[in-house]
């Protein structure tokens, strides 16, 4: 190649090195937290008290910044087998979030010519880092209801072969828990990892971690976004050895940070503070549904997490942008004819932001039924 | 299949899932830092003053860790931008250390059928990341006193069209500036990504910067983690946006938790501080130096960063588990046959640390002369 034919080359060395799949990709899009109420993100709407974040921050002053984290996270991991009462068969993988633990399950058992399947509308990132991982993915269709096709989901099995399959349990963002049976019916179907993604057993109390026993291939995966921790990026993988040997391999040796492991190990000391905050979202939300209920236009769908999905009998595009105007911002699901069409997703707040979008939503809600000089 | 031929196949499903290169790589290991002295790892040996930590303790209670980070790190990079001059061309991207970067670097340009490059020997995650994301890793020879061979290097180039060329510079764990001339030359004949890694650039000042103006497919890394910032993990990388776009993409989205980029924020705004230590510890690699080379059993490379390597002329696995006997842990590069057999590299630590290094060393190398009993 001459020098100019170099030149070109690399002119055009975006086009040439990477995927078409990943240039066509979008960078997962947060929108900038300038609202009056956030409502969008399934964050904890409640921060510990004043006198815990005192001995919190004494913990983190006797941190060496200057070091490396422990590789290890010792501590953190003999908290978190307590606090979660996680079996002795079973090793924990932590993560930066559950985001690098799903990441490195792709990079793991995905690659070109491997199939990741997810049954669909479900969180986004399973697909993503497919795709991230030169992996294929593949989405099942839920029932209209958002439960679990049995017969679609076999076939589907039968027909990929899946290298693993993930399940969101309950499922982000349509809120219900998939029925155990066919979750084992998967299990006992499936030669790949299954996955099942446990991010909201705060709110519901529901685990799969008994079919473990059975299933070697079965790993659990835990956030402590959901319970009042989503700043300090924390997840963990429960699985058998043989598999999360595999996986430490290409864990980045300091994926967790010291202060997040010092931060972790203090708030699951003081996990029945975060329970009890885990109790108030559910009072919340069980007041929330049923103002919710009480308006017309909105068709709600049972929840067992920190939100509720709802599909709107009027402008979908107008009612979120109106209620965007008014500082609340909720997450727009809705996409023309697809599954989640007319569809928000509303993460359950304290009483004072619950108020002010069930006070948004009444009021947009009218203004869309009269416009103004109708 | 059958039940049975399916329970078989989970028996034998890591084999079956997962990739014969990642089955034989080992996690990378970090020793238990249970020591006396820790000078195996780069880290600086220097905390911030307690009024400058009482500050930063209030810094961190005003966070509100059950918020998601902020996803664009914005303020952090504003400092970052501002502290390092990083002129307007070259967009930021941050890391969950330097190493989160690389594997972001491996997955955007490698994967099945595309290799990736560096002079051997280097640090280690270029192989490992490469491996992980299942590229092949071709290591270019250094000439015995770990310079750069022009010949070798623009050769391989040429053969291997490599999709990425990591650069270590200052090169670690060998410690020497490789020449930039050959750099450039290096440049101009790749089409793929080339990766200047400046680690060390707080004791050296030295930068490729300014060849990112002609090469818009060089990118340069740095770290936060050898001037005094290693547990909070937090890498930048800086490059032309049309790669830094698509580098975001690959990016989770809250890489950089909360904690990370107060204290990020906190600490550049106090570089000043941090540089003073960075030149307190080439004071010592000064004084280390001298010490070392006037032990006749040690020979040493020059160096440009926060360690020194160096050849022992006696039993090097003696010599090590010696050390670490007496409670000093350093690097152990040695093995039999290879670039650096018989090479230690040791971290500059305080005049104390490097004191009882040097005490240590003394005393292992007179016992290996004259053996108990002799």
């Amino acid at each position: 190649m001459t020098m100019l034919n170099r030149e070109k080359e690399r002119g055009r060395a975006v086009e040439r090195w990477v995927s078409p799949a990943v240039r066509t990709l979008r960078a997962y899009h947060v929108p900038q937290p300038d609202t009056l109420v956030k409502l969008d993100a399934m964050e904890s709407p409640y921060q510990i008290s004043d006198e815990l974040k005192e001995q919190w921050s004494e913990t983190l002053k006797s941190v060496a910044v200057n070091r490396y984290p422990d590789a290890q996270c010792s501590q953190l991991k003999s908290v978190l087998r307590t606090v979660f009462e996680i079996p002795d068969h079973l090793a924990i993988l932590v993560g930066n979030g559950s985001d690098e633990l799903i990441q490195i399950i792709c990079l793991l058992v995905g690659g070109k010519g491997r199939i990741i399947m997810a049954p669909v509308p479900t969180f986004s990132m399973y697909q993503i880092l497919s795709t991230i991982t030169q992996s294929q993915f593949v989405g099942v269709p839920l029932n209209v209801d958002f439960s679990l096709n049995k017969e679609t989901l076999l076939l589907a099995i039968a027909k990929h072969d899946p290298a693993c399959l993930f399940f969101s349990y309950p499922n982000n963002p349509t809120g219900n828990l998939f029925d155990t049976h066919l979750i084992e019916e998967a299990l006992k179907r499936s030669t790949g990892l299954v996955v099942v993604d446990e991010a909201y057993f705060a709110f519901c109390q529901q685990t799969c971690i008994r079919y473990t026993a059975q299933y070697p291939n079965l790993v659990i995966l835990r956030t402590m976004s959901k319970s009042g921790m989503a700043g300090l990026r924390l997840g963990m993988l429960l699985g058998h050895s043989q598999w999360v040997t595999e996986m430490e391999k290409l864990r980045l040796p300091y994926n967790i940070d010291s202060l997040t492991q010092a931060s972790g190990f203090f708030y699951l000391q003081h996990y029945p503070v975060l329970e009890s905050y885990a109790e108030l979202v559910l009072q919340e939300r069980q007041w929330l549904e049923k103002e919710m209920t009480a308006i017309e236009e909105l068709h709600l769908f049972d929840s067992e997490a920190n939100f509720i999905l709802f599909r709107i009998a009027t402008d979908a595009v107008c009612f979120f942008e109106a209620l965007k105007e008014k500082g609340v911002l909720i997450r727009n699901l809705h996409q023309p004819g697809g599954a989640l069409e007319n569809c928000f997703r509303v993460t359950v707040g304290t009483r004072q932001e619950n108020q002010l979008f069930i006070t948004a939503t009444k009021d947009v809600i009218s203004a869309i039924r009269a416009p103004v000089g109708s």
